[in-house]
């Protein structure tokens, strides 16, 4: 796996129950993934010889994000290595515009869309109707590249970094929701419960599975959607597609995932098999796990992300949170504590008929007892 | 964690999870822990210079089996170590004989027991009724060190072996159960459910949890006593007390283990809390985690063991058992197939509502065609 973020650490505790051998390559010794796989290698996943110094040792390589360079893959590929997923496939999560071009000629809606490059062109596209979204078409995650303006002045200020751009239109949604999915080379798929995301500052707070209340009419939707998406775009692994449910009960793509996704922790307790074993049966060929959820009709799993405070050290709150829900889920990424990077994440699976509020409220109080060392309905 | 074997490995993934530094000490780099922990020392549990250069690098030191010499443990204990279980407990699980006259002073049912040197001995504790039980007082495990006698040439071909010995009254058991708790140095105690064992050759092949058709009373008497019996031996992390539910629904003590078990590995998936993870939260003395397990009442959760078959590699194997039953899971421990040898385990949980032989049946079937690339009733 390319990256040694907290998504490689998650596939490396897969890879051990599997008896797979998993290598990661890192950036840094000290990368969340670097501190527990057995073997590591530290080099860019920006340069060819790094890149494909480590994949000669491995029987497939995949990635734990997108920023692999299309051009560094494509290499590899057509020097024989298994890339999973694929070149083809990872540029349109490279690529926003080839994105909603590719999307739009599926006939999957998404949010109005145009490339943009400069303060006309914005004007153009919103028709006088504020606010607007823009978008770097390549390099953003987690709310970096988003920007939504309000006004002629706040879209040249963004056009001012000089990158290239794409406008969308301002979804007034009910709410978000992701939609997890499967491919094998093969060509079977598997599809997770749809579930409800809830982001603060772009940056996802808490998932909720199943999405409460959701229409299973629409939810199948969404399944069957990004299904047909994962076969489309030759994805291989997993394909995580966020979704606005918009206020007319329609479903928009926002963005789309190829690798284990933030909308996906909750599947570790939550589901027969956790996404990260899914990723690696997937790129590995191997028959897809079940994907369906533990929890029975009715109940929930949430799982809530916990974002680093002002101190460094979260193990010594390990104490208050655990005694006090000896059932809720601590995952450490092993990463410093920086004031708002995704350090941890807590999981709670909710009780047969526990109520989806109280659900919520127990892994928020433990992420932010986590976080800030008292509960202060962050 | 000294000992590389399959618990330190499974032990391993759970401390990635809490973001707990692991270290393992192995006796070779090839052991089943060695190839997935990042942190890996190579030494001889046996040896004082080793296991104490390794513990210099260790906040606590903790076990995946019963074999570092007392004296090894007690001079580390002396020299500040933080030891957990500590040599006094783990006396009780390397000194059968000691174990059997603690239990005793304790009250706690034990089969009849003495200590017997020859054959004469063993025919005067027989009262001419056999079979026999012989154990080793020491350094078994596995059906390992355990013999069942028919005639006093039996006994006396045991007794030729030249090491120290007891005799036991052969139990005529309906079943054997295992009661697993876990207990902190603060004193915090956890019990999961008891289960049913099912043993073939002195060797665990299948666990059901909870045990079908338990007594609610004895088996709250069974947790209850394993409690007792860990605060009284003054352990801390898990305790295994394996019983004997005897024909007339009493309950004898069998084996203690104080360490994660193979009785516990259904809680990976079939508990709140993995007794690794359980493990790690006692020896560290943070607050235990819920022992409940996640299927409703009524449904079950089990393991069965996957031993060594011809063929060395059982990953060939994996698209069919994965296809044929996509919730079973696979537990790999990377050890060479030796024939007879534990190389792995399948865990299924039950759906709601499901029939125990039809669970037994799914796992025994995962395990057995992983083992002989068919379904041999085995």
């Amino acid at each position: 796996m390319v990256g040694g973020g907290q998504l490689a650490r998650m596939t490396a505790q897969a890879a051990i129950g599997l008896g797979v051998t998993f290598r990661v390559l890192a950036g840094s010794a000290a990368d969340s993934a670097a501190l527990v796989t057995h073997d590591v290698a530290v080099g860019s996943h920006l340069s060819l010889p790094d890149v494909a110094a480590f994949a000669a040792g491995c029987d497939v390589v995949t990635f734990d994000h997108e920023h692999v360079p299309g051009a560094v893959l494509t290499v590899l590929e057509s020097s024989g290595v298994l890339v999973r997923p694929g070149p083809a496939a990872l540029r349109f999560t490279q690529d926003k515009l080839a994105m909603r071009e590719r999307l739009a000629e599926l006939g999957v809606p998404c949010p109005r869309y145009a490339p943009v490059s400069s303060v006309a062109d914005v004007v153009s596209f919103t028709g006088g109707c504020w606010p607007v979204v823009l978008k770097a078409v390549s390099g953003g995650y987690d709310g970096k590249g988003v920007w939504v303006c309000s006004s002629p002045a706040e879209a040249a200020e963004v056009l001012g970094h000089g990158i290239a751009l794409l406008a969308e239109e301002f979804v007034p949604f009910r709410r978000e929701l992701a939609a997890l999915v499967a491919r094998s080379p093969s060509g079977q798929g598997a599809a997770y419960p749809v579930v409800q995301t809830v982001q603060v500052d772009g940056i996802c707070r808490e998932v909720i599975a199943p999405a409460p209340g959701l229409d299973p009419e629409l939810a199948e939707l969404a399944q069957a959607r990004a299904l047909r998406v994962a076969a489309a775009l030759g994805v291989t692994g997993l394909l995580a597609v966020e979704l606005f449910e918009t206020t007319s009960s329609g479903l928009l793509v926002n963005e789309l995932a190829m690798r284990p996704h933030n909308s996906g922790h909750w599947t570790i307790e939550g589901a027969r098999t956790s996404q990260f074993e899914q990723h690696l049966r997937a790129v590995l060929d191997l028959p897809l796990g079940s994907a369906s959820a533990v929890s029975p009709p009715g109940s929930v799993t949430v799982m809530a992300n916990l974002l680093g405070g002002t101190d460094p050290d979260i193990y010594d709150r390990y104490i208050h949170v655990m005694a006090g829900d000896p059932a809720v889920k601590v995952h450490s990424y092993g990463k410093e504590a920086r004031l708002g990077r995704k350090i941890g994440h807590v999981t709670v699976v909710g009780a047969p008929g526990e109520d989806v509020a109280a659900v919520r409220d127990r892994a928020r109080r433990a992420a932010s007892y986590l976080r800030w060392g008292k509960d202060d309905g962050d």
